[in-house]
């Protein structure tokens, strides 16, 4: 219910304020205010609690937050205090990075397979992920249940990739392929794309 | 003067239609409509309209948009009719698939130095690039006026690089380390980080 209620733009922020509180916890803190939060991520004190207000009372006046009781609440509405399973689709110099990123795991993903459609690298792994053949991805995404996947094949393929995806019943992509996808209402889809937020910080420089 | 007056979020709009123009035309097609525009972004073509609204009149009523036109006027706006020269700081396994990412060049960019401080990687190359020691960061930087830089070093380094940039007189930071950068509010920052984005998507499963 909450879902249709809260705006789209503060869900956006709580995987910040997650993330700043785990470094935070890492760094051995225990308590934290709005204030030194918002000071921390750049935006202001009133917009954190605002935010965190929809979602119920995790601080006391004067005293401010318990890291840890925070950090609990926000993985539980995040729905990270689990660890989803993901697949990764395309093994060029991107996808090899981000199948040796070791950041996932903590934060409530886990690549569990790879695909990609070159023969040469079909049946090889990367770390403890045996590359699969793109052919065999809706059978193995459906097998293992998987809801998350994370695109890093070329602009041409990515909406292809994208379909067989939304059949094999992925409900979140991750996409990296500098292509705007077309999905159904209820696929979650976010692009990440050096060039965009390039440009957009390009239009303040002179 | 038109910068204190459009939202950023209309901004970070701007990139997202040059992209989908930029397909468009690579396509053969020669003019479009906020409505077609607006179909492959999954925006509407009243936001469409109100965002170009802010910097003139682009199209014709009826007629709807030249692609080329519309382009350069975007890439005016976004100040991409020239190419940056970027520097690339740390070549573990995501910044070399940055350094050997095809994409820049054609929107607006184009990287001309790579830093890390492993001694086994300096000196060495990636491509066409040499890798120089993070020590001479800002005296090359300054040397070549790079204005926009990505960082690709562990959350633990990065706010150190980012000081070193800012006195360089870098203006554009594309942040890849997951740590918010603390900067002056003259540079500008974005950051790229698969976590914030997969948890904001989780939010909406089940």
């Amino acid at each position: 219910m909450e879902k249709k209620q809260v705006p789209d733009i503060v869900i956006a922020r709580l995987p910040l304020y997650l993330q700043t509180l785990n470094r935070l916890d890492q760094d051995g803190e225990y308590n934290t205010s709005s204030k030194d939060l918002g000071k921390k991520i750049g935006i202001s004190a009133a917009q954190i609690r605002k935010d965190l207000s929809h979602f119920g009372e995790f601080g006391k006046q004067g005293t401010g937050y318990s890291i840890s009781f925070l950090k609990e609440k926000l993985e539980d509405i995040l729905h990270v205090d689990k660890v989803w399973d993901m697949a990764l689709i395309g093994v060029g110099f991107l996808g090899h990075a981000i199948a040796n990123f070791n950041g996932f795991q903590n934060h409530g993903f886990q690549i569990k397979c790879i695909f990609d459609n070159d023969p040469e690298k079909i049946g090889t792994k990367i770390g403890d992920y045996e590359i699969y053949d793109s052919n065999r991805l809706e059978e193995i995404i459906n097998q293992k249940k998987i809801k998350v996947a994370m695109i890093t094949v070329d602009a041409e393929q990515a909406q292809e990739v994208a379909d067989l995806l939304v059949k094999a019943d992925v409900k979140a992509i991750l996409n990296y392929a500098p292509v705007k996808l077309i999905t159904p209402k209820e696929v979650q889809v976010q692009n990440i794309d050096p060039i965009l937020e390039l440009q957009h910080m390009t239009f303040y420089l002179e």
